[in-house]
């Protein structure tokens, strides 16, 4: 798997996840050269090419002069999610969010709120590929992503250990009237078809954010944002 | 300027705007139908091309059918946000914001809170074009866009007219400590640069969200998602 861009490489570095090559391109500047620092001290093969090679190695198409190449991405297992803690828990699941923005855009936001992991299904959703690292900033080099081949089973498997498990969708209970302070999974839906009826019939609640104007529906991973986050202010 | 796609159409004939021609696809199938009635209840004109000029006309390749041809966007007055209303005012100023998908995204959300409109320069940004209202889901047709040549007099102009201003960034105080309630702007800066070292100083206060993660930056519209959805919690 290749990760591209300068935050996306910077936040990799700064995990303990392994990088087998490091590409830079020759004369990159400004942040290039603190990765090239970082990847010295942890012995990791750096390699210099120059624009031509650069642009055909990039499977973005954005690599700002620098490409890691790394093992494909290491997810968790659900169990480790399951794992009781100190402090209240917090989980997101992704049911059939397909496209990969919206995807990355989750695991970030995720990641920035102290979330402690995501679930993902196998199937009929978007996988954690490198453009999906690199559209997260690299978040999700340093959250833990559980990819599981049902949904249902997993949100049955949360409510077994104690988690409450809240379906995001438009029809739902006023969300902020919502008790979020407890150890809580936040279930969201793809971009067109929403929460898949099997997921959302096992959802313990249904929660909605208002909506004042015309267009109906907010971006999955701006509406997630906007509930996590409301999560996190009720926790302090 | 072409606006297409089922949902960004169909939110752009609900409105009062003057819509040229519609170009509908043979054939095509579902919501496509309900447009088609409204156009035809609102005299437009509509014209039945095959999925090869269709896909010739398209501008994003992502035309599902259907593609509106109007007038130029609207910008709205910096005027026309000033003037006094029953409840408090909400405003997003947009300082530095270059990719459409943000500032799509942003007019989403905007719209769905309630927002009384959005200000955005002439220079530095993206504009509000097709692609932008395609991204907003429509929701730049019901939302009043004010563009200004420069973002500074338009917040002075805020501050005159009562309007308490917070810019949004990493290194403020705690945006859950603020009193939202009032008649607010919210200043959201670039992708890279933030909000600009000008307007930023203008700003009454600067406010941030917690991060408890690795990754130190939210994406601007999910950040601006949060900080407006947090004003409309405060306002009930």
């Amino acid at each position: 798997m290749k990760i591209e861009g300068r935050n996306a490489v910077f936040e990799l570095l700064k995990t303990e996840k392994t990088v087998d090559k490091l590409l830079l391109q020759r004369g990159a500047e400004g942040s290039a050269g603190r990765i090239f620092a970082m990847a010295r001290e942890k012995n990791i093969r750096v390699q210099f090419a120059d624009a031509r090679t650069m642009a055909r190695e990039s499977e973005t198409g954005r690599h700002q002069g620098v490409i890691a190449f790394v093992s494909e991405y290491e997810y968790a297992a659900l169990e480790d999610l399951l794992m009781p803690k100190a402090g209240p828990r917090l989980v997101i699941v992704c049911d059939g969010v397909e496209d990969v923005h919206n995807l990355g855009s989750i695991l970030r936001v995720a990641e920035c709120a102290g979330a402690d992991g995501v679930i993902i299904p196998k199937n009929k959703s978007a996988q954690v590929t490198g453009a999906v690292v690199r559209i997260s900033e690299g978040a999700a080099n340093h959250l833990r992503v559980a990819r599981v081949p049902g949904v249902n089973y997993a949100v049955a498997k949360l409510q077994e250990n104690g988690y409450w498990v809240y379906g995001l969708e438009a029809d739902g209970e006023d969300l902020y009237a919502a008790d979020l302070t407890g150890d809580i999974a936040l279930v969201v839906g793809g971009e067109d078809r929403g929460i898949p009826p099997l997921t959302r019939k096992k959802c313990d609640k249904i929660v909605s954010l208002p909506l004042y104007g015309n267009v109906n529906s907010l971006n999955a991973s701006v509406a997630l944002g906007i509930a996590v986050y409301e999560a996190v202010r009720q926790r302090r």
